[in-house]
């Protein structure tokens, strides 16, 4: 076989086989196939797409690249969950310690933050302490006991798409349907669980814009889990304006830490509980995702919770105290105020255009070697259809940076759209896929 | 200005401006841009187009990349040309003494032979002591006399193409319009003449096998030539069997020998004398092509071709004994012969395939690094439409490698199509764009 003969098959809209794309994985991993072929492969796959089994297949070719996590000897259920990435999404800090204190052993191997929407490692690396990078051997104790782990990828998992994913990058091949499920999958399925939820946000936060596309991802990730034998269901998650009223990576922290405790903003609850609802229908603890979301509900408002939240960080190194006493953690030294503008309601929200503020204020990443000030961030305490009065305190920043404040104040403000007219809330979760 | 950006858009199928090509060719040629986000816009662009312009513009970014011979110091006319390419293709080594004999100067520049077409440079290696790689201001002295030259491609002249060429080959992106456009016009152009005449060929043994899509290839370089301020005209030429009888480096030589002394089959003189007309007709020698093509005829048959072409060879260090008297070069040491398999004609030729007996013959190259046999080739002395008996002798083949031979024909044999009854002959200049 030759690179460039599948190049050209590929280029000229042909389906490719089973062992052509696995022969193209592995010549890349093993550094035979050239960066340069691979990112004219990654282009023709773009434009001309991957039919749904290519997709299966070039996701169980970047799976075998690496080691997975074999949980076959511990008992009862293992879901994991994915989400596409938003605004303020701490819904994973939440619903991990949920569906554990279920009976549920969740392998939660999360990413960092690019571009506009932040990572779930990054809120966990603001806790001093904790060791977000365990091997592989580490994370099957971790399942043992206290029954999952949140922790981010090791090297030893799915190789060719960190390679992959770093190419994509920097050739304008990142938003295709068929490499984003390629990429997501192999790490996930790496997991070793039986089943996965998977959070697939739309809006202008989210990574795919339209609602058309976003169910279409929803529909490529659950085809290849399939493939893979693997149980899954799909929501598809408002994501116009960030989730709860904290976004930055200590600030979710924070808030997590609060909703964990019973005080909790409605967005936090609806989406996170129907997610943590979902992995319990998925694990055969309820029978229904509604049934699920009660469970999650009472499990929180129980204290059980939190406690298992303590016992994950305090297993993985994290300062509990700063759990327990979250007030004792620094703050920005920098803060100011945001204001509604005249008597009305919230209209909209540019999603896309809070999540790059964040990154102004140092709370993300434009590059990857960009380092995150965790006490940045913003707090935005109103929603779409809340009603303001004029001068009314709707929010705060903080950063580090103070040239930064007046200008990003000025983006948030451009970001947020009022009306005089009272606007309608947003449905949370859109829709359910079995 | 960001590479990323500007791949995004040609794969959205957006027109890129000319500052953003210029950007590109200059951030690759001097290394800034790598390998692999050249081969994905490269991709993107093979995929989704080029217009007129932007294929202009690249031309002119790729030619701005190197050094351009200015022949403006010389008076009369300056014309080159250029073919696509073929099987036993000595056009090149015939016209270009023609139209020097004619005053024009011509700075022939000619390329290597890969796959299964020939290149001019390899048949001027085959004669011993030619120097087919002189300098920019070598060049400059030969324009002034003999008053042109045949030789290589120096590495002064668009080495944006040399690099784009190496890439595009194994990356899947050979085969496109604009990219060939852009590769054969950055170094077209740098030859400084006032005017090109392109001869772009079609059928089985053509780089563009279809019709359409050689007269789009021949529509593009004439466009091209004229955003860059030069006139030019196009033949769309006969490309489906070899030129002449003689197909191999020194073969070649060798046949042109014969015709630069009156001795030769009817297809040669039909297409050199007609691109040798347009190229008296383009530098003003000539009122029409075809009064063009009749001055060619008397210069060939007066013998001031013949005697120019042994001053070209002598002033490049070309051993003229040998020119004149062609019959002392070495001949391969394995010689068999091609019989007619029944009475009946000569229907078709696949000229690939041919193509493809030549590189198996050792006369042409799969890679770029492998060695030619200047002695080995193919002689094939009938035509489509002439008529055989069974058993006739209808050529030969030429090779150093007795291993080959039954194998290559056997291949022949197959590449060649009989019928009981008769066929057409075929039209050789198919059509001439103005």
């Amino acid at each position: 076989m030759n690179p460039v003969e599948l190049i050209i098959q590929k280029r000229n809209g042909k389906e490719l086989q089973k062992e052509d794309i696995y022969y193209l994985i592995e010549s890349y991993t093993n550094g035979s196939m050239p960066d340069y072929q691979m990112s004219a492969f990654l282009m023709a796959s773009f434009i001309k797409g991957l039919s749904k089994d290519e997709t299966a297949w070039l996701t169980s070719a970047m799976l075998e690249s690496g080691k997975t996590l074999d949980l076959s000897m511990f008992p009862g259920p293992k879901i994991g969950k994915h989400s596409t990435g938003g605004i303020g999404d701490k819904t994973t800090l939440i619903l991990t310690p949920i569906a554990m204190a279920a009976g549920i052993k969740v392998p939660q191997i999360t990413g960092r933050g690019l571009g506009h929407t932040g990572g779930t490692l990054d809120k966990l690396d603001s806790i001093p302490g904790f060791d977000g990078r365990p091997s592989l051997e580490k994370y099957k104790k971790l399942i043992d006991y206290p029954g999952g782990f949140l922790a981010g990828q090791t090297d030893e998992v799915a190789p060719a798409d960190r390679l992959m994913y770093s190419l994509r990058d920097v050739t304008g091949t990142v938003e295709s349907i068929p490499l984003i499920t390629a990429s997501i999958m192999s790490k996930k399925i790496a997991e070793g669980t039986d089943g996965m939820v998977f959070d697939v946000k739309t809006g202008s936060g989210a990574f795919m814009k339209s609602y058309d596309d976003s169910k279409a991802l929803a529909e490529s990730l659950m085809y290849t889990a399939k493939a893979a034998g693997k149980k899954s269901l799909a929501m598809i998650t408002e994501m116009s304006q960030p989730i709860g009223y904290f976004s930055g990576n200590w600030l979710e922290v924070y808030e997590s830490i609060l909703m964990l405790n019973g005080e909790y903003t409605e967005d936090i609850a609806e989406i996170t509980l129907a997610l943590a609802g979902a992995m319990l229908y998925l694990g055969g603890v309820a029978d229904t995702v509604e049934a699920g979301y009660e469970q999650s509900m009472y499990i929180l408002e129980s204290g059980d919770a939190f406690d298992k939240f303590i016992e994950i960080i305090k297993v993985q190194g994290g300062d509990v105290d700063l759990i327990r006493f979250p007030e004792k953690y620094p703050v920005a030294p920098e803060i100011d105020f945001l204001y509604a503008p005249f008597d009305g309601f919230l209209k909209s929200v540019n999603g896309y255009e809070l999540g790059m503020c964040l990154i102004d204020l140092g709370a993300g990443r434009y590059r990857k070697e960009d380092v995150i000030d965790y006490t940045a961030g913003l707090i935005l305490t109103i929603k779409i259809g809340d009603p303001v009065k004029k001068g009314q305190k709707i929010g705060e920043v903080r950063t580090a940076k103070r040239e930064v404040i007046d200008p990003v104040k000025k983006r948030i403000m451009q970001a947020l759209e009022f009306s005089l007219y009272a606007q309608p809330k947003l449905k949370l979760v859109k829709e359910i896929l079995y």
